[in-house]
């Protein structure tokens, strides 16, 4: 007879493909049954008019990194796990970012010890590369990826940190070679600089003018020249946090000749708008995040490229950075010009929220979708799954339940991050998570934290099935393997 | 402590979303409980080196079916259902065909006649709108949805059943109003007829003169106004048997401005092409099926499609017609002219086989999709998950289990329809099905059949959510509902 | 040495391809020399300051002509002709509509008696096909090409006229044989049937609700058809009076694949919009014609298809009703309901001075394209150039001066229809038409009307170039021809 | 009474818009008249059974250039200019090559010297921009485009000519303010020499693997992000010889959004293709151009781009190297590597009778279009018409009349260049040029050349009005003006 340390009773279990009733077994930290009738835990949660679904995924935060610019995040890893998992998320991938000439496996270890003991849920690491020279990649690139470091962020701008298409295709080649997943930020790097450079000429520094600085068209750009480099040697790539509908048709034209080229989108390009960087005051560099939000009517193109299948994932790119540090006193450069204001809007928390209330109870997605895009997909794409992103037998429990009709009013005060404002301040959701496991343990229950800083578990990554080429390759991969 | 009818132990578990290790316990027919170790069963069924895959949906084959032309199909619900689970396929959606002028409710009554006693697995139906009158619509349509019959099958070619783009309208809007899904044959009748004749006038009237008859523009046109009116009314469909890929293009450019529009194809595009209509004799009357197979190059264009998930159904339209009565002396029109050689192939049988041999076992697709594409997702459509189509807590045992392995060379003698010919004669296959369970029971083990004619269930399919409108309409709906 | 009847000095001319300075030589109505410096004529035109252009060939226009409805144009082949000269265009061609039954030829006689003493300027008939069967076909089709109407109207909508696609097949085989121009009405008439009974069911029946019941879809849809329809048989046709970008993208996809695709619009599609329904009091109805004008943004669309050469031919689609008669109180029924608001809007006369102010003189389109989309290429689409459409050796002398400064208010007083409103009351022009030769006489000096009635001579067109079939046909012509 | 130097009596004139009969009247070097029945010239040339079109305007030639590698063209602007005039060519725009930090100025006057006393036909420049520096492009650029040279051509490969993204945008600046043309090479440099590095490691460095160290992609992805930059600061611009189909189409969709976007293609794309690679010894080196010639398939694509109106212009690229010396023992390390065989083919001759007879006289082309792509359209892009471009009053009387029957086979041994080898050798061809005049000049007659070498002269383009700005910037240019 099954001995389960906690079962959660008579609820609704939803996965990317299916939403039946019953009971989920939870002992060791993984689900070992799924039933109709499971026999008794130890502990019991009744699940009933809840919907458990697969703890989310956020494959897209920085926390406690270093940046290009100096400018600093206000979340690390215990502040950012507790705010992801009271929305509702109980992994993280936030990334290691390697300075130019770092050997990649010092990155890692860096942040590693940046992450020990703080974070609540578990995670993992991307790797930021800002060198992929041969020696970089020669020496490392192979050895984490077996250690369990399997996705890679590759920026097409940024000064220190972008990458040459050149040296993009030895990260593809890489990658390729080694079965890893490929993330883009895909901007036109000396369009923006150009831009900027005339903008800041002419005076034209306010908030808003980020935004004229990275028109459609350098986002569409670079999303083509990174899906042409992928084309060339064949390799899956995911670009991040999408924003323009004309970048999306990009992906949509790579799809459908049949590449396996993977989008993920924000709740900012859901949410906000160029408008919004009109506020009075500073207000407008709440809002500053690259790419920028578009003109309001791209974000319904936005939701068809989610309710489409266009997008894989959504992410929140939490990159949090106080207002009042930042964009106030202590940082008066950013009143000087739209380009000292640091890049990043929080949103571990809201993510999850967000996209339940408007997307699952407005109709846009199913709950399947939801699931899908908020946990499974990046489970597969980044080499968790099964383990986690899903809850079947085997898989880690971690398990969040939603009341399907809990009605919040977002505003900062209720939010977990250790910033000072959020984008979406007033926004009446229905819908909220309100209980959250991680490996069988809550750690949110009705908004009540619990569990200690540190129990959060670095995760490997397996090679995804999602990285391996499925195309005919352009070149015969014999020349550059 | 649990009852088990059936334990299958320590089995390959693949959802449309998952693939874990573990054991699935069905008890009344239903699945019970998936864990880690179940408690014992009265039988037990060792799953070691298999895959359980949720039974095949195949929602498309014509069995015992009246057609416009009076020609007999040789499959009947019995050998049509034995070859179905033969092959790894648990439920059927055959056609109930209205007859112009004749209530939707009697045909319906008649094709259940022609179940009745027959089916070795469960079954539901489509109904065939040969007239789409509001007299028709009016008396029958919304109880029959309310009934459980909730797809309807409309034709834009072939005399006696065609519907005018008016009476199209007619059907999308009462497919609207009651959350119904339409499937639609694609293909421009005026087109066919005018070309057809032209080529009998001609003499050409030789097998391979079928597909100059219907080139991919006559589909491409067809596919493109039925979208056009579906997205007119804001209305999900389903394109069936999609062949050229011009047709397939069509279906991306609507999914990509966020239309639900989906689409069917079968084996006989992957598989067949043009050049088989070449081979000597009366041999290319054996692949005469509408639409045509296109060129060679056009098959690895409907791989893509699988792959990229443009389709999300693969069915068989299975239409056979025994190669000696039709083809050969029993119907000599047949050799007069293409025309009168009935259309269809048979495929109830080889579908997943060939599926699973190319795609997964190729690496074209995953198994996963190979779930989805065969099972989940026409669940989904046709209001039928989750109690078909997933391995899930609560849906009906209907599970397959797979070899993945097993070397198989395909030849009709090894088949059970009661067709004389298979278009795949001589494939080398690599995965079969071993097992097959309709609802708990064994009706095919290692190839042997069991299980009694009749045993198979009439299925009421639910108003499928993925019917339900979620576009922004381009008429006010209030107009016309 | 040459002797001129006229000579137009020191001018600049302008075809579709330059635009230079010289003397335009004319005798016996013809251009017989231009030159530098011409010897003196008979009469001495100073073309000082002033444009040469090819007389205005308007090549869509309803004159005196029977209609579905019964409905009455309130102009006849001589003040349509004089407002045409008024506004610089020198050749018109109306519309011949053949009775479902009639003879094709009988239509044709019909029509040159109406025009018979009637016209100030040359003319030339379209032929309206509303009964495509192969006996009208055979009889006079072959016969009517000889003699010069090599251009025929298919209607897709509009139930006493339109024509099945089998029946456009049978005339664009017809078309492919004598190397005749098919021009086609683009809208699905089952849609706007459709849609209409139900508006009108549910009493929304004002004006703007003809606008309602053709959304763009439903010319997407016919559009996509009819190239389709072509694209099979590998016939050239044109696409007339686009209003939907979506129309025009279907357009811009088949030229781009190769297809001999031409498109026409017309200025309601540049300066009416939507909007304009919307006006107090019937006003509205001033604008129903069909395809209706769309939203105002997507009139940029239709500049963009001017200047990037998707269009061909801008016409007018003259079809005047007097809004005394017709909307006011003489044909009540009209109010009733827009279905009985007669079709059409007056523009023979503004078409090019609307053109030259906002295409030419605001930047959009060069002096040539001007030219072009005015008279040249229409002039080689239907086969009457290089006698028309052009100042050429040998053309006739049909030519046009403009004035491209002269500011202009333009107001129904100033125009020469019999209309008794213009729907562009009130817009300030740049640029305006000061003299007007036809075939070498005067017909208009400075708004001055001159030239007798009937003076206008019919023109036979010869088999257009521009309607050989040059693509790789899909079906072998020999099959078809 | 009018004086001619010499008439063309009784013969067909071709303009891109006419065909028409007449006379010529040629004085000063000019067209002075076009008539039905000129007066008598000084000399008389009999059209009759002529067709004379505007002399061939080769807009893409390089003579006696620097190149980037060291390697050396064979033909000067003497042998050059005559071969051009010998196949119908009477204005060749070559270029002016600045090296890095050389001072536009230097660069024009470099080439000045170069073309002093050699050229049979006149000629312009563009110029190549290897530093597009502000303090380069300050210094000259202004002037330069005041005094005449108003093209510029932009390298995106080959690295010691090639801009940066930055660098282009410069360009591109310029251009705008200085209503400047630019030309672009589209290609990947990054992808080119990463390809070729890698080929060169494996061995494989045949002629052949030119074509695989450029595929398709690589100029695709090029064309789209000169196509973004451009578009980002609405500028024109014009993608030389485009050879994939892939990159056409990136075009074609800058058209179709209304983006003054031109295309220019060669022979080689249309009469070449990869399979010339493969010819056996050192042949296929005759045929490496960049981009490389594509599969034949794509061959057709490239006409259809002609008919079309994709490209306007139809360039030579010619850029000859003598087989004997590059590919021969002089210069071993041809044989060594792909990579470093010269770039480039002949073709200044042979361009015309290529288009004339597999374009015109194979029904894929009009006549107008001929001249359109061969003349007119290149003068209008780069400034040089109504002077250069066309037969009109006042035009130079650079006319060539074609013998359209004559019957041609293509030889090295004909052709007057001073390359040792055609790639078209052996073709047959119907219509060749049978006299050339160059200014009212005859410079070849019946093959005959005359006229001394230097008798050309420099022709100053105007600021093309294809170089104008029409659309919507997507940036306020006053940000960057």
């Amino acid at each position: 007879m099954a001995e389960y340390d906690l079962v959660i009773r008579n609820t609704t279990i939803a996965t990317a493909s299916d939403v039946v009733k019953g009971d989920i077994g939870i002992a060791g930290g993984r689900v070992v049954a799924l039933g109709e009738r499971l026999d008794k835990g130890h502990r019991e949660v009744d699940g009933t008019g809840r919907i458990a679904v697969p703890g989310g995924i956020d494959a897209h935060v920085h926390f406690d990194q270093d940046t290009a610019d100096g400018s600093v995040f206000c979340d690390d890893f215990e502040s950012g796990s507790r705010a992801a998992a009271a929305g509702g998320t109980t992994t993280i991938i936030p990334f290691a970012y390697q300075n130019k000439d770092q050997p990649l496996r010092d990155a890692v270890n860096k942040y590693h010890a940046r992450a020990e003991g703080k974070s609540l849920i578990d995670y993992a690491f991307h790797v930021i590369l800002s060198d992929a020279s041969e020696k970089i990649m020669g020496q490392d690139f192979t050895a984490l990826v077996a250690d369990g470091y399997t996705s890679f962020k590759v920026y097409m701008t940024y000064d220190d940190v972008k990458l040459t298409d050149r040296e993009m295709l030895d990260a593809l080649a890489a990658a390729r070679r080694e079965q890893a997943m490929l993330m883009i930020h895909a901007e036109n790097s000396d369009c923006i600089t150009w831009l900027t450079e005339r903008l800041e000429l002419k005076g034209m520094t306010a908030a808003k003018f980020h935004a004229t600085s990275r028109p459609f068209v350098v986002e569409r750009e670079a999303t083509h020249r990174a899906i042409s480099l992928a084309e060339l040697l064949d390799v899956p790539m995911l670009l991040v946090h999408v924003s323009a509908k004309e970048a999306m048709h990009e992906i949509q034209r790579a799809q459908a000749r049949g590449l396996r080229v993977y989008g993920e989108t924000c709740p900012q390009y859901l949410f906000l708008s160029e408008e919004d960087f009109e506020k009075p005051g500073d207000e407008g560099a709440k809002c500053v995040c690259s790419p920028p939000p578009r003109g309001t009517d791209n974000q319904e193109h936005i939701w068809t490229g989610l309710s489409a299948n266009t997008f894989q994932v959504l992410s929140s790119d939490h990159a949090a950075f106080r207002f009042d540090d930042v964009r106030g006193k202590k940082l008066p450069g950013a009143r000087e010009s739209f380009r000292k204001i640091p890049n990043g809007v929080p949103g571990v928390e809201t993510r999850l929220p967000l996209l339940f209330s408007e997307g699952v109870n407005k109709g846009r997605i199913s709950l399947q979708q939801f699931v899908a895009l908020s946990s499974t997909n990046a489970a597969k794409i980044y080499g968790l799954h099964p383990r986690k992103g899903t809850i079947a037998v085997g898989s880690d429990a971690d398990i969040v339940l939603w009341d399907p009709e809990r009605k919040v009013s977002l505003t900062n005060s209720i939010l977990h991050h250790n910033c000072d404002y959020t984008p979406y301040e007033g926004r009446e959701l229905t819908g909220y998570p309100v209980m959250t496991l991680s490996r069988g343990e809550v750690v949110m229950d009705e908004g009540r934290m619990s569990g200690s800083a540190g129990r959060g578990q670095f995760q490997k990554c397996d090679r995804p099935e999602a990285a391996r080429p499925r195309g005919r390759p352009l070149i015969d991969p014999s020349i550059f393997n």
